[in-house]
């Protein structure tokens, strides 16, 4: 299997600062996206930045993202001709980073930069597929043990598209790094770890008995 | 003492789903920004959106972020007048809500948004007072266990303001809403919750021996 090359690095992509932390493979990047589920999405209205968490999913060299036919993102990507200029940032905090200095604290963490143009899916087939990936995305295994959204609930959901183009990751890992000068000063350095988990599955109130918590649950 | 009043709820500040998901007191806004350090921050690079992972830290009614003076936005936020058009964003997810049907997944979570604009901090008393507020923010009591900055970290630390005027939060608690005549289907429903936390603290290579964890890291 051939690996495919890694996403273009220009100027867009490019970070300012921390250069030497960025990278632009396709596995680093997909395996951060794979990692999470709620993006944060960018988008201009009227001119001013407008910044919202939205739930997405992965599929190949896609994103997805979704929400209401009424929300106010994915109707202007629906209207808009050629669809509507986003940023798609993903973020894990893996750690807290303490120096002897207060200039030298840091965070740990992983994060992937989307720029591009979103697009609303008008294919059925595509936004079925793309909202069995939302779903799976944030449980995997979920959407093939519940209810596929009818035809009503199909079109009361947009879906729009993003492709993964003009991307880059960008990860800090390791301990502090102070000024040799400071290597002496009596404070306490170095990481606290930042873990993410799941707690025991809740069920609903009306749910029937007899229906235990799914493996994929439970294993999470 | 007199409860302020909320933020006002206007265009900017109204999502267009959800309404009623939405809160504008103070002391809402205000937990849910206390419980994060890490926020996402918009603004627009030559008519596009652009998101990133950033720090933060509240103090009373305004927002302190910070980064390398060279930066991309925070150069920007010193550069123009009157500042930069920014959108902040600060999301907590507290769990999975898997209901029935796929179309009623949801998110457990609590959001919020800041509409404003960035300015630069020049006085070097409210950059100083700034910095220890971010380090506090993410690690209550490091700032005063730690080396000041000292005038040339000091020059190159950029800190900018972002007064919390046009500011809602969002936020979705509680089991799946499914329909009713999915009630009898035999699929699991309910909440997955969603933990944070921190793991032991991870002493630096070079610690110097007889330095143990402080007490402010070991309680978090």
């Amino acid at each position: 299997m051939s690996v495919p090359a890694g996403y273009q690095q220009n100027e867009l992509t490019t970070p300012t600062r921390s250069r030497e932390r960025a990278a632009y493979d396709r596995e680093t990047v997909h395996a951060i996206l794979d990692a999470g589920y709620v993006c944060h999405l960018g988008f201009v209205r009227d001119g001013a930045p407008v910044v919202l968490p939205t739930l997405y999913g992965r599929v190949g060299e896609r994103l997805y993202l979704h929400g209401s036919t009424g929300s106010r993102p994915l109707r202007m990507a629906g209207q808009r001709d050629p669809g509507l200029p986003v940023c798609v940032t993903v973020t894990h905090v893996d750690g807290l980073v303490l120096a002897r200095s207060a200039f030298h604290h840091s965070i740990n963490y992983r994060s992937v930069v989307v720029h591009g143009t979103a697009y609303q899916v008008t294919e059925e087939d595509e936004a079925r597929a793309a909202l069995d990936a939302l779903v799976d995305h944030v449980v995997p295994g979920r959407a093939a043990d519940s209810r596929p959204a009818n035809a009503k609930e199909l079109a009361a959901t947009a879906v729009v598209r993003l492709d993964l183009e003009q991307v880059s990751a960008k990860i800090r890992t390791g301990g502090p790094s102070d000024e040799p000068e400071d290597i002496g000063l009596p404070y306490w350095t170095g990481v606290l770890p930042v873990t993410h988990g799941y707690g025991a599955p809740v069920p609903a109130d009306d749910l029937a008995p007899g229906i235990p918590a799914p493996a994929y649950l439970t294993r999470l």
